[in-house]
C-alpha cells in the first residue's frame, strides 16, 4: 500500500479523499492556490503545498508544479479527484514518467475514451448500443433515407464538421427528410465550408442513467448498479439519485453487463463510469465513458456499501478486488442534492462570499460531503459548491421524506443558495412520482418564469 | 396517525423527534424553558411554547405545564424522549386521563419496571437470567454456604436493609463465609439496627449488553440486536458499539429471547432496552429495562437500518409492526461517540459556555445528532451534549477507522470538551481488540493519573 498520497484537487473532493486515506493509514498531501489558503483540504491533510495562484491554469491545472510538489514531499501516487487533471491522459503519463502511480485508468484508456467519437465506434464494434445512425457521413438521399427508416424517426441530420447547434435538422418523418436534409447541408456549407452531412436516432427527452464499475489490475470487473441524473439543467446535475426510478431489475442486469463489457474492451480497470441515454422504450444508448470517480458517487456508496475512494486507492496500489458481481447488494434509496452558493432567481448565477452563518442538517440517513464551515469565503475561482446533501432511506418515497426535512433545516447566510430551488422540486409531484427527463428542469424553468 | 405531537424534551433529542415527525408528516410542537431559547429544537418545530424557567423542576418536569401546553396547542400525542418526565408512570397516566397519548409503554409497564425489585423477580419467575443468590434474607450459616455453592464464588454477603456500600462482603472461597457473614451482620446491625443479610454473586468486571426491543399493541415482539455499552464512567456511558464485540450469534439469539419474554412478561408495547450484565464466561444476567427510548439508539438504527423513533410514533398511534425478527438483518458495525462539553482533565467538570467555533464532521458513515450550532450558548442548567457522533463502517475495524478520523476533524472552541479523551480510546489498543468491561475506563483513568 502507498504511503503517502497526493490529492491534486480541492474542496470536499480533497476532503473526501483524505479521508479515504486516513482509513488506510496513508499520509496525504494537499496542494492549494493562494485563493485556498483558508481551505478545509488544505487545513486537514497532514502536510499542504502551495501550487500557486488562484487561476486554475496557474496551479489545479499545473501539472509541473503538481508533479513537483509530489516528488518533494515523497508521495508515491497522486488522486486526481474529478474535474482538473483527472481525465488529462498527459497528466497521468507524466506521474507514470515520474515514478508516481496515477491513482485512476491507465492512460491509454484515458485517451481511447477521451475521443468520444473513436469511443463509440469501439463501443458499437463491442456490441454495447451506441445511438443508430450513420457511420460517418452519408453520400446520398437513398442512403440517408434507408439509415433514417433503421434508426427509425425522428432523426437528426447533423453538420459532419458542425458544432454550437449549427448545421442541425430534427427530421421526424420520411416526407421532411429531403428539406431538411438540404437545409442542414446548405447550412453546413454556409458555416463550415463543408457540406458533409451524418444521420442520428433523435431521442426525445431520454433519461440519463449511468452504471458505476469497477475494476482491478488483474481482470475483475464488477457494476455498482446505476444513479439516475436525469435532472440536469445546461448538462450541469443537480439531483442524483439510486437507484433510476425508471430501472428494473432486469434493465440493471442488461445496462450492468452493457457497462462491464464497454470497461472491458478498453482494458479499463479503477472506478469508472458509463453513461447511458435511456428512451421511453427502456432502450439504453452508450453516450460517454468518465474515466474517473464522479461528483454523485456517494449514492452508490450509500446504497451498497461500497467505498468507491478507498477502492480507487486500493485498486491503485494493485489489490484484487474482493467483491463479486452476486456479492453487491442495493439497500434502500439515496438522493443527493448540489447544495451551491448561487442564486437560481437570477440564472443560477454563482453567488461568491462569506458564509456568515451555516447549520447543517444531521440525523438518520444524512450524509453531508463538504468543505465549508462558518466564515469561510467562497472564491469566485472554482465551483460554488457548499456541500453535497446525501439522504438515504429504506425506500425513494423514505428518502424524499428525508431529503425534505433536511432541506428545510439547512441554513446558510451571506450568500444566495439553491436550496429553496431543491425543495421546490423535492416537493414537485412529478418528480415525486418519478416521473422526469433530462427535459423536466427546462420545463419546469419555463414553467416558473410564466 | 396523529396530527400533532408535542415533544416533552430538550436537546439533540426532541430534533430527532421532531425530524421522525417530519417524515410521518406530523405537525410537531417544542417546549422550551427561558434558558433555551435560542434552542435549536424550539427554533425548528413548527409550534413551540414556553413552559416555565431554566430550573427542570419547573418546566420540563412540570407536568402540568406541559400537558397544558398540549391542550392548548391541539396536540394528540406527546414524545417524552428520554430522561426527565419519560418513565415517570404518573405522566403518562396524565396523559391518558386528558385524552392524549404517550408515545411509549403502558403506565402499568413503566410502574411494573420501575421497581427494580419487583422487576428482577417478575423476570426470574418468567425464566429470564437474573444474579443468582438467596430470595431474600439468608436464615443460616448452611443456607449461605448451599446458596454461595450453587451461585459459585465470589459472592457477596449484603445488608438487606443495606445501602452506600456499608454491610457488604465480598467472599471468594467457602473457607470466608463464615468470617466474611458474620462481619456484614455485624456492620448491618451496627449501621441499620438489622443484621439481616442476603447473598449475590459477585460478578468480576462484566459487560454491559443490552437488548433493544420493539412490539406494537397488538402483541407483536421483536428485538433488533444487542449494544455494547460497556464504556461508562461512574455509570455515565461514554461510548457504545452494536454489534458487541463479546457477542457471537448464538448469544445474540439467546439474549434476543430472553428480552423479548421480558418484555411480554409485562404486557410491554413500544420501544424498551432490556439491561444486562454479561461475565466472563458469556452467561448474562438481567439488570433493568429501559422503558423509553435509550440515547445510544443511532447505533442500533445504522446497523438494522430500522427507525426506532419512527416506529416508537407509529407503534403509539396502533399501528401493527410489519417487520419479522427474521427481517432483522445486521449491516456492518456502528459505533456512537458522546460529544460533551466538559473537561475529562477535571473530573470531566461541565464546560457550558458559548461555542465560538465548530466544525463537525462529514462523509461516508458519519451521523451526527447534534442540536447545536457557532454561536450556539450551552448552559449549566442541563446535560453538556454537544453531539453524538456515530459512525457505521463495514466491520468493527472500519467503523473505528472512520470514528477516528471523524473525531480528529471535529472543532469546538469556546467551551472544553472530551473529543481527544474519546480518540484516546478509540486508539486504545485494549479497546481496538474489543477487549474491555465496566472497569476498563476506571482502570483508565487510574493509569492515566499516575
Amino acid at each position: 500500500m502507498f504511503r503517502k498520497v497526493l490529492i491534486a484537487n480541492r474542496g470536499e473532493i480533497a476532503v473526501r479523499i483524505i479521508r479515504a486515506c486516513r482509513e488506510l493509514s496513508i499520509r496525504c498531501v494537499a496542494v492549494y492556490s493562494t485563493a485556498d489558503r483558508t481551505s478545509l483540504h488544505a487545513q486537514i491533510a497532514d502536510e499542504a503545498v502551495c501550487i500557486g495562484p488562484a487561476a486554475t491554469k496557474d496551479s489545479y491545472l499545473n501539472m509541473n508544479a503538481i508533479i513537483q510538489a509530489a516528488l518533494n514531499t515523497g508521495a508515491d501516487a497522486i488522486h486526481p479527484g474529478f474535474g482538473f487533471l483527472s481525465e488529462n491522459a498527459e497528466f497521468a503519463k507524466l506521474c507514470e514518467a515520474n515514478g508516481i502511480v496515477f491513482i485512476g485508468p491507465s492512460y491509454k484508456s484515458i485517451e481511447m475514451l477521451g475521443d468520444k467519437a473513436a469511443a463509440k465506434e469501439t463501443m458499437a464494434a463491442a456490441g454495447v448500443p451506441v445511438i443508430p445512425g450513420s457511420k460517418g457521413a452519408v453520400k446520398s438521399l437513398e442512403e440517408a433515407r434507408e439509415i433514417a427508416e433503421n434508426a427509425g424517426y425522428p432523426v437528426l441530420v447533423k453538420a459532419s464538421a458542425g458544432g454550437g447547434g449549427r448545421g442541425i435538422r430534427r427530421v421526424d418523418s420520411p416526407e421532411e427528410l429531403e428539406a431538411q436534409m438540404t437545409a442542414a447541408q446548405q447550412e453546413a456549407k454556409n458555416f463550415f465550408g463543408d457540406d458533409a452531412v451524418y444521420i442520428e436516432k433523435f431521442l426525445i427527452n431520454p433519461h440519463h442513467v449511468e452504471i458505476q464499475i469497477i475494476a482491478d489490475k488483474h481482470g475483475n470487473y464488477i457494476h455498482l448498479c446505476e444513479r439516475d441524473c436525469s435532472m440536469q439543467r445546461r448538462n450541469q446535475k443537480m439531483l442524483e439519485e439510486c437507484p433510476s426510478p425508471i430501472v428494473d431489475e432486469k434493465l440493471r442486469a442488461k445496462m450492468g453487463r452493457a457497462a462491464v463489457t464497454a470497461a472491458k474492451e478498453c482494458g479499463y480497470y479503477n472506478a469508472g463510469t458509463i453513461e447511458f441515454l435511456v428512451d421511453e422504450n427502456r432502450d439504453f444508448y452508450f453516450m460517454e465513458m468518465n474515466t474517473r470517480i464522479q461528483v454523485e458517487h456517494p449514492i452508490t456508496e450509500e446504497v451498497t456499501g461500497f467505498d468507491l475512494v478507498k477502492a480507487q486507492i486500493e485498486i491503485a496500489s494493485g489489490k484484487t478486488l474482493d467483491v463479486k458481481q452476486e456479492d453487491v447488494i442495493m439497500r434502500g434509496h439515496a438522493i443527493e442534492c448540489r447544495i451551491n452558493a448561487e442564486n437560481p432567481e437570477k440564472g443560477f448565477r454563482p453567488s461568491p462570499g462569506t458564509i456568515t452563518a451555516l447549520y447543517m442538517p444531521g440525523g438518520p440517513g444524512i450524509r453531508i460531503d463538504g468543505a465549508v464551515y462558518q466564515g469561510y469565503t467562497i472564491t469566485p475561482y472554482y465551483d460554488s459548491m457548499i456541500s453535497k446533501l446525501i439522504a438515504h432511506g429504506s425506500d425513494r418515497e423514505d428518502a424524499i421524506n428525508k431529503m425534505r426535512w433536511a432541506l428545510s433545516e439547512f441554513i446558510v447566510e451571506g450568500v444566495d443558495t439553491n436550496i429553496d430551488f431543491q425543495l421546490e422540486i423535492i416537493r414537485n409531484s412529478d418528480f415525486k412520482a418519478g416521473k422526469y427527463d433530462i427535459g423536466f428542469l427546462g420545463r419546469f424553468m419555463e414553467e416558473k418564469q410564466k
